[in-house]
């Protein structure tokens, strides 16, 4: 039996970004946004919506700005019903730059926020909701602020907030189930009339293990993407938790092609997945930066004298 | 707060013997050794102990075997206060090569069972009992034997076997949390005077999360191999285990040092890890047997091909 509140997310493009400068070519996110159509998944997420003036154009891809005009492109004479979702940052968007709904190919806007920052989420989402687009907050490095200011956080929203969504983003790897179940419940108790959202990070390899769980405790949004990839140790892998959800509409095999064609040969060329130094920026919860900013020095395998640094120093000696 | 009564065992040569035909190198298993040993892990497998009227050493390595002789060369001159360990299967072992234990370096004796062999499993057990080591039994193949028979497999065992710690083994990586927690609430409920162990596969990367849920619920005995080497995806990653559990002996840092010394290098020359046909077999609950010929063949990449044939004929046709 199948929960068909459940919403899907793929965040390919855009979490995988991340590591390659939002730089893929058009023909690779046209073949990513076939796949996830053709397996119908229901959003895909295909990048930022940054600031011109704080991030140069030639300096980044597409995908780090994602005009409605780039993502026409993108989705044209391709048969979907697969969503369209952008995410902003708190401080790097004009909001001129978003048009109404009805102008734009967009559908739903993810507003990335610290705990710190949830007034500046709750007044964009309210601003994007009243432009017609579907909204989420997504609260990013969970694992740090799971106190008095993150229930503040959630209370606030729920009433001051039009947003649809809230997710729970394990921006460290660092969550286990217990958290989960423990946050999931939570929001679930003080947000009663807005759906909630998982996004796992794979440091601890417990990306796919808390979706499930979060699923578990009642999380109907879940993100994933092809093959695990994202940031440092990448994320929940979108074919594992396709194949674990029972709805009969979900197709598997273009994402398998996908990862035969396509990211086969691209993990060959950029690096994500299970690598020490990020298990153990895992273990620790600690952003990954440090172990990212390692395994692009001489000493991408010493990982003891990484793990002594962060130990003796924490993450900001490194 | 910890749980004093965890133990942690490393199976890194034994169940990584299965995809080497056991045929470490004294040099590499003295290695392994000596960082479990300054890890603190509390038991290392070695090996299996086989019959040689059945398997030719000719044809095998070493560990195959695991002769009392050859366990006492990895051994020796190496501090240690980690325990021995060797497995051996129904129907391979010659009784008569198990020594008691007092004239052998072996500690632990663990004997690989299905279900439908548990007569025999509880006969060598309490062998070995008799011996006097100590005995374990792990019911591999779980995900398949969920019902009645297990019921009174288990039952049997409490009641006939002098059998200390009995093994959930997830041989397909199949399970996911919700079975993880039946089967072991199941176990601690009808074997009231044993201890319950968890051997996970990494089949859809569930492996450590499947432990974690493991310890949640009362497994104090837990199976890791360094860097999760082990046949087809492998199993938990030692180094998460032992970076989870909250026990002050454990040591991380020697098992770092030989990932980054020893199993980087050896991952370049043998295969495990998430590869997708093993994701696939796990997804249906299947043995990897299928998988593993695919990925040996010029069609290792043909994921799509692979998931309709096992679809369509099962494992049988593959």
């Amino acid at each position: 039996m199948y929960r068909e509140k459940i919403k899907v997310l793929d965040c390919t493009i855009r979490d995988g970004g991340l590591i390659n400068n939002h730089d893929f070519d058009s023909r690779f996110v046209r073949q990513v946004y076939r796949a996830v159509s053709e397996a119908k998944v229901d959003y895909m997420e295909i990048g930022y919506r940054n600031s011109k003036k704080l991030f140069s154009p030639k300096e980044y891809g597409l995908w780090k700005f994602c005009d409605d005009e780039e993502i026409e492109k993108i989705i044209e004479g391709i048969e979907s019903e697969t969503k369209i979702s952008i995410m902003v940052d708190i401080g790097r968007v004009d909001m001129e730059d978003v048009r109404p709904k009805k102008e734009s190919p967009v559908d739903m806007i993810r507003v990335a926020s610290y705990v710190k920052d949830i007034d500046k989420a709750i007044y964009m989402v309210n601003e994007f909701s009243d432009k017609g687009y579907e909204t989420t907050i997504n609260i990013m490095a969970i694992s740090r602020d799971q106190g008095s200011e993150l229930d503040e956080a959630i209370h606030q929203i729920e009433e001051e907030s039009k947003v649809d969504v809230v997710y729970i983003v394990d921006s460290f790897g660092a969550l286990y189930q217990e958290p989960v179940e423990h946050l999931v419940k939570k929001f679930k108790e003080v947000m009663k009339t807005r759906e909630v959202g998982f996004h796992g990070h794979n440091h601890q390899q417990l990306a796919f293990g808390n979706t499930i769980e979060a699923i578990i405790h009642g999380a109907n949004y879940l993100d994933g993407t092809v093959y695990g990839i994202g940031r440092a140790a990448g994320n929940c892998p979108l074919e594992l938790l396709v194949g674990f959800l029972k709805n009969p509409k979900f197709d598997i095999r273009p994402i398998l092609d996908l990862i035969s064609q396509e990211f086969i040969p691209l993990r060959d060329k950029i690096e994500w997945g299970y690598i020490i130094p990020y298990a153990i920026a895992g273990m620790m919860n600690e952003h990954p930066k440090a172990a990212m900013a390692l395994r692009k020095s001489d000493k991408k395998e010493d990982y003891r004298e990484f793990y002594e640094r962060l130990v003796n120093y924490g993450f900001g000696e490194v």
